[in-house]
């Protein structure tokens, strides 16, 4: 590792996963952290327990603010292992100098999301820094779902299974980047954050054999099946043409050398289920407005056991692998 | 309220009260929340779950680190509603540039914490930001912890019962003032940082009859007190003779202008238990080393109700009421 902490170690990717694993995993050691789910699995398997510090820039973007995907990203972590959202807390560490007006804007995205959710923040805390001390706002969310169906799990992943993605990818992450560059697009690119549980709920309740789901976050859907490839020792075969991709996010990709697939999302998710249930979870999921592009877009194999295959429309094929380098800080 | 945030919103006094109760308790009202209790107690009372971002500048001080402050924090919090702290999250913020070794060095001091709560760190969460996003590092925890005796409620202090301390007061804030402005004391003085779960664990052991208990951070001794007294709508009488402040502490207090009872403390906490015990709570505390200084040092009454009285030998009495001003920011 190096001598001092570089931005790729916050990417999602490999220099990430690095760093967790050689200061983290390495002193708290533990079973629970060694299953590097989504959310801990705690009290026999009743509660799911997961936290996420959001320190995204700018705070307001197309399709969300900070408030917003603070509640977004904690309680999809909670439904991507099949738990309903409950207790919530709100951690925010602000800059002297902060609109209150915007805190107050940021606190009621949340609110509506917590509804949303139907979750609650029962505890939360609340530090001022000097200016120059942190950019604006950075707000912790930890959260504690009941879990309505166990055994959810990215270690479980096999060739009965066909890979789905819920809608099209890279979304959030094009959308920051472009605010971020300042580029002005149609209003059509807009980030993907949404809350996930209703989606989610109503696949359990249609009694859908759900083997793996979790939201491709910081380094996108390559992060996740390289993930879940390495966790559930399987070869992840991706047909690259069945990727969903709007053309505006395709467009950004083009200019900028970025592959769709390694762009954030955060309210995209990826799910792994039974071959017999594929058909259904699509048609589920064509219900809701956040999942009208849900489609197949990978097999599961054996041919490269731990690794993601990326197949053409040509018969090529090249590893899909897990993102590495800068990608882009403060994307969530 | 002001237009923009301003440091005296993040003190632990009535401008941090009031900001949290305009913004944060209006919008997330729930029963839960309308508690205002140092964890809230969720699960049918089996459960408390508390959180806290630690922004402590310097991060590594006399008397601990923020590694060791960020566990002690957090259990306490649990501790002080009488719960075992069991499941903990551990969520990173870091600057680009910032030492590996020194990040090691936190999470080892995290680690020996841990285990003098006999907690598990189950989830995290790493965030690396760009230079002059952040100060350095800033560590939010939050933890679940399985409650051993219910009904410990800041709502419940009444006249049955005395107020304790558990040791010297101030010398957090004192210590981290101190490093601040670059004062050389004699080594005497550091930081109050302790896990407070074993003192509690063998005062509920003894079967001491606790009504409610605080650990006294940010606002002190002095913003704990006004928070029973109002919750509880009675009056605190305190002696002032009998609050016990170190010769350094004094000092301190007596060059700057400040009051030890405003000062952080983050392993000296308040009790209220039955007159009964009072002595009996005493001898126990007295066993450990962070509590050789325990002592009496209220009563309750109904003199003032909402009130805390300050007392002096001369016979004269005076509010002390919550801090206001901007105190000590980034003290934890």
């Amino acid at each position: 590792m190096t001598k001092t902490i570089t931005l790729a170690q916050g990417n999602g990717g490999a220099e990430n996963a690095e760093l967790i694993s050689n200061i983290f995993y390495k002193h708290f050691k533990n079973e629970t952290l060694a299953k590097s789910e989504d959310a801990a699995i705690i009290e026999g398997g009743r509660l799911a327990f997961t936290t996420d510090s959001f320190t995204v820039s700018p705070i307001f973007f197309d399709g969300g603010d900070i408030g917003k995907l603070s509640i977004c990203g904690t309680c999809n972590d909670l439904a991507m292992m099949g738990a309903k959202p409950a207790y919530m807390t709100c951690a925010v560490i602000v800059e002297e100098g902060f609109s209150v007006a915007d805190l107050e804007t940021i606190v009621l995205s949340m609110k509506k999301e917590l509804e949303i959710n139907g979750a609650q923040i029962v505890c939360g805390d609340t530090k001022v820094v000097p200016r120059g001390s942190v950019d604006k706002i950075f707000i912790n969310t930890t959260g504690i779902g009941i879990v309505q169906k166990e055994g959810i799990s990215s270690n479980c992943v096999s060739e009965a299974d066909v890979i789905i993605v819920s809608d099209q990818i890279g979304r959030h992450g094009a959308t920051i980047f472009a605010a971020r560059e300042g580029m002005r697009f149609s209003s059509a690119l807009q980030s993907d954050c949404a809350s996930l549980w209703p989606l989610v709920e109503k696949l359990l309740d249609e009694g859908i054999a759900i083997t793996a789901m979790r939201d491709a976050t910081r380094g996108g859907v390559a992060a996740v099946l390289n993930e879940w490839a390495k966790q559930s020792n399987v070869c992840i075969e991706v047909n690259d043409e069945s990727l969903p991709v709007s053309d505006e996010v395709r467009g950004i990709c083009e200019i900028l050398g970025f592959e769709a697939y390694t762009l954030a999302n955060e309210g995209t998710f990826i799910l792994a289920v039974k071959s017999e249930d594929a058909q259904r979870t699509i048609d589920i999921l064509h219900r809701f407005e956040e999942a009208r592009h849900a489609a197949i877009i990978a097999q599961v194999t054996h041919q490269y056991d731990g690794r993601v295959v990326l197949l053409n429309g040509w018969g090529s094929k090249r590893f899909m692998d897990l993102p590495t380098g800068e990608l882009l800080p403060r994307i969530c």
